[in-house]
This record gives C-alpha cells, sequence and structure tokens, in this order.
C-alpha cells in the first residue's frame, strides 16, 4: 500500500525468498480472480459422480466401507497415474535415474458432480481429512515410500482435469526437493534456537481465524498474494496422526477458509498442499518438524524472474491479506 | 511413448526431481499451446513504441547510442519496479528482512509494435543480447548487486503486461535460491568428478540444433515438455563475457529455436531465462559453474504436486522431444 517500501523476507520454514512490492499492488481489497473457477457449469455427470463407477480405476476403499449405492467418499487408482505401482524400484548406478514406482491415487469428495467441498460440513470434511490419513497409513507399510504429498486442484488453471470435487495423494520413493529443504531450514533453526520454527512463527497481524487446535494465518514470507496456512496449535510432525475430534475441527477451518477465499477473491481457481514429515523420520527430525496446509489461490502468474531466480514477488503484504480475510463476513 | 516406463531423473545442473510419465501424454508431435500468444492483434501503438517515449519511466541507454528517432533497442527503468534503486540496503537484526534494494530494467527489443523478437535477424538480436551484457556491466559496479537475472516473458499467461516485444533485467542484492542450489549441485559433480557438470552433459538424442559456439538441447531431465537450453560450447561462467562474434552466433541460434518452437508448438506463450553466475565469485567457482539460457513454453499448468513437493511431471521425454525440434523444417 502507499507508503510501505518494497522488503525481501525470507522465512524460517521453508526457506522462501519474498518480494513485497506494493508499487505494483492494487489495493489488496481488489484483488479478485479473472479466471473464476467454475467448472460445474457445462457439465452435470462424469465418471467420478455416483452411477459411473465402472468408468473409474479401481477402487481403493469408501466411506462408509460398507455402503454400495450410498458411498459418500471413493478413493481410486488414477486412470492416468504419474506414477507406477508395479515397476520394481531399480536406480541406476549413478543415481540420477529411478524407476518410476509409487502410488497415484484420487479421492472422490463427494457422490455428486456440483458440490464443491468447500459446501460440506465440517463433520463431512472431516471424513475427507480421515480418507487421506487411512490412506497415509496404507502407503506407511510400503518400505519403498518415502513420503505422501497430499493435494487438491481446484479449476482448469489451477491443474484440474476433471471438475468433479476430488483431492489427490502421490506416494513417492523419494523425499521431494521441497520437503528436504524445508526439513533443512527447520533443522537450522532448531540448532540455533532449540525451537521448531513453526510453533514460534510470527501470529501477530497475520491471524486470520482460529479453532480449538488450529490456527490459519498469513505466513509471513508468503509467496503468493492470498496464500493462507493452516497450522496445528501443538507441535505435531505428521498430518496423518490427526484423530477425529481434530479432524471435525480442521475440517471447519478449512471450510472457512475456502468460503472466505471464494467469496472475497471470485472464486479463485486454488492448489492446497499438505505439507508433512516423511514417513522414516528419526527421533531428532521429530523435535523440530510440524505439518501444515497450504492454500494457495491461483491470482497471478508464473514468470520468468520466478522461474530462473526461485524468488517470488508478492504485491499484497501478509499482514494486509489477513486484514482482508479476517473481516470477510459470510452469509449467514 | 507406448512403452517406455515411467522414470524419476535428477539432472547434475540445476538438481531438480523431475518424474516423466509417458502414461499422461499424447504424442509429442501433438503437443500444441490452447493459448496461442498472439497478443498483438488487438492493439497497434503502445507506450513502447516509437514516438511513445515520453509515456516511459527514465531511459538508461539506447542502441544505437547516438540515435534518436532512428533508435533500435531502449532500455529504460521498469515504471513498476519490483524492487528500488533509491532503497538503501539495510538487512533486520535477525537476517529475515531485508530493505528491497535492487534494480528492475526493461529492454525494448524493438521500436515496432509487431515484430517480434524470432522476427528479427541474428545481428539484430545479437544487438539485444549485448544491450543485456552492457547493462549487467553496468550494474556489476554495485557492491550491493549479488546477482543479476535476464528474463524475457512471451504472452500474458507467461507473465506479460505489456505485449511490445521487450525483455527484463532484475539486479538482486542476495544470490537467489535457484542460483545458490544450482552452484551447490555444480559444485558437488565438481568435486566429485574434477569437471564442470554442464560441459559433461550428456547430449547423445537430446541435441536440437548448434552453431560455432553453442549447441541447443533438450536438457536430461527437462522440467516441462518441450524445454531448451542453449549452452556454450566452452567453459564459461558469465553470460556477459560474451563478445560481438559470439553474440551473432547464439542470436541466430537463438531465433532459430524460437521459430522451431513456435511453429512446432502453435505460437505458446514462453518464458526465457539465463542463468548465468554471481557477480562476485571465486576462483574455484569459476572451475564449475556455466552459463545457459532456459527457454520454457507453456503448455502445461504447474498444480498442486509440483507446488507441494518442488517436483515435476512431464508426460515428453526429452529425446522424444528433441527429435520432433530437430526435424522441423521452417519455411524458407
Amino acid at each position: 500500500m502507499a507508503g510501505r517500501d518494497t522488503e525481501i523476507r525470507k522465512d524460517t520454514v521453508t526457506n522462501r525468498c519474498v518480494v513485497f512490492s506494493p508499487a505494483r499492488a492494487r489495493r489488496p481489497s481488489d484483488f479478485k480472480s479473472k479466471d473464476s473457477a467454475n467448472p460445474n457449469h457445462t457439465q452435470s455427470e462424469c465418471p467420478f459422480c455416483i452411477g459411473h463407477e465402472h468408468e473409474c480405476a479401481p477402487e481403493i476403499f469408501r466411506f462408509p466401507p460398507d455402503s454400495t449405492v450410498d458411498w459418500k467418499i471413493r478413493v481410486i487408482q488414477n486412470l492416468y497415474p504419474a506414477l507406477s505401482r508395479d515397476l520394481q524400484l531399480n536406480p541406476s548406478s549413478d543415481g540420477m535415474v529411478l524407476t518410476g514406482f509409487g502410488f497415484h491415487d484420487v479421492v472422490i469428495e463427494s457422490p455428486v458432480h456440483a458440490v464443491h467441498l468447500s459446501d460440506l460440513s465440517p463433520s463431512e470434511v472431516a471424513e475427507v481429512l480421515l480418507a487421506y490419513k487411512k490412506r497415509i497409513h496404507q502407503l506407511s507399510f510400503h518400505q519403498s515410500v518415502k513420503y505422501v504429498q497430499v493435494f487438491k486442484n481446484h479449476g482448469a488453471s489451477a491443474g484440474a482435469s476433471m471438475s468433479h470435487s476430488h483431492s489427490q495423494i502421490i506416494a513417492l520413493p523419494i523425499v521431494p526437493p521441497t520437503v528436504s529443504s524445508r526439513l533443512d531450514c527447520m533443522k537450522g533453526y532448531f540448532e540455533q534456537t532449540g525451537k521448531c520454527s513453526v510453533c514460534e512463527m510470527p501470529v501477530k497481524d497475520l491471524l486470520i481465524d482460529e479453532s480449538t487446535h488450529y490456527i490459519s494465518i498469513i505466513p509471513f514470507a508468503a509467496a503468493f498474494p492470498f496464500e493462507i496456512w493452516i497450522v496445528p496449535r501443538d507441535h505435531s510432525p505428521h498430518f496423518h496422526e490427526i484423530d477425529s475430534e481434530k479432524a471435525v475441527d480442521l475440517g471447519g477451518l478449512l471450510k472457512l477458509m475456502l468460503q472466505k477465499m471464494s467469496l472475497q477473491l471470485n472464486n479463485p481457481p486454488f492448489n492446497f498442499m499438505i505439507h508433512t514429515s516423511p514417513l522414516q523420520v528419526t527421533d531428532s527430525l521429530l523435535s523440530y518438524t510440524h505439518w501444515f496446509l497450504q492454500i494457495v489461490p491461483q491470482l497471478t502468474g508464473i514468470g520468468g524472474f520466478e522461474l530462473g531466480t526461485g524468488c517470488y514477488i508478492n504485491p499484497v503484504f501478509p499482514d494486509d491479506a489477513a486484514k482482508v480475510l479476517r473481516e470477510v463476513n459470510l452469509p449467514k
């Protein structure tokens, strides 16, 4: 905003480097998506809809487990998997090539085509979260699986090829770069201070909302305008340790954030990602890693500067974005 | 393509991690941009056009230096700079915030609105490259400038806010994350092998074209379909050491790659980035860093998996992409 100088920020969790450049900004409250993600208008049925189960790749499990035509959530294989569960893990001699072993699953969040995740009740969102938990638990028995990435793409420009509300789970035979970099950064902070950098995150002015077990904030070095983190209040390395009560609490806060984002930013395409810890961890790692859920509305593109440097330019200061989202009034 | 298994590749230059997933691919020759970057249709004049110089931020220099209404290239300040040349560099006590000191300039590549970089002759492209060189040389006298990122965004979805052909130069007070990570990776390779990992890059099957001083290839671990690297044959740490003869040679190969990409992929939005070395370097660093130019056509979006893990999913194997581009026949 007028009067604020450009700043370069690093954060103590992801080690990201972000240029906050208000000279390039509209007013924070004027940010709207031009590319509203309303993907359900043109189609009313798809392979993810109830009654079309035979058009999908094999099912892994469903909620409720004994349901038939009354299922609420289905976890299925991805028909076009990025990684293959049928390959043997077989690194090349120089370590530069691994066979593409892994799992790529889809979580169908509702049997009904036009229902979005944010339309579900907190306890229904909780069931989606508990489906993630159950699948991660299953995948953790595979010795070759090192990390499980849970993510959601909403809207075509955010990468969603199907408009029916779903999320994805990819199990990788490696600890991926973003995770290594985050763990290194958090380890450095822990070695300096003896504390977990997520537990110690600055919250003043950055808080959006809170629930019994979670807070939602704009991170201090948000790479994207209106990027939101939902963070467990208590130190917790793995998402899949969540229990049913916390899942309902998280479900409510996640729903609230998606509703506020949709209303304030004109239903933008978005991604969310659960940033958790590798499956096999040492005791020392457990003391400095802390999972969180990151929501990124797609309002600005990625250009040559970001591709070249790995730095991001964010026109909206985090405290301004937090204030805007804090003050969104949802219709009753 | 049919019959090829999914692979996970790391490269020895950028340390990127890429999943090659042909199950998700169309045939490599079927890749076309849906979002053709033809930004010049709706407008015929803009502030970058000849005769509109007074609508721009101040000029830094022009080519030819003594030209008036017959200028060919102008290097100007960005009217909405991401970083500010007027700030004092002043890190906070905890090192997590720097004032946003830096330079953000624009290179107007032609006085004519509808002329693209690939429409210029090799020696005209060379003049653009020599304008980069001259500006980097000027910026190198500022002690606080650690790295200079040259990049081009072509097409709105690649981040270009102006359709008139231009590129950008951002001078940073830090060595950015992508550069640190590349230097660490190349240092590791050098310590293991005594060689520069760019000099040693595998080229067989990955070569697209070559000139006297440069080769163009699809990198072994290309993160994006049809990502192209133009690499100096001889070991060379800094782009701005280029001389006039090499600039014409590079200009010809860059023009050829942009023409082939445009014809084969339906004029896609694209970015290119010059990956060079930090301005202040040690002798030991000079032995393992090697600049290159990376061209990324925007054919696939970035979704939650990429944002979450930092891994990329590329449906086209590099040797298939190289073969397609090698065989493009440009109209005479």
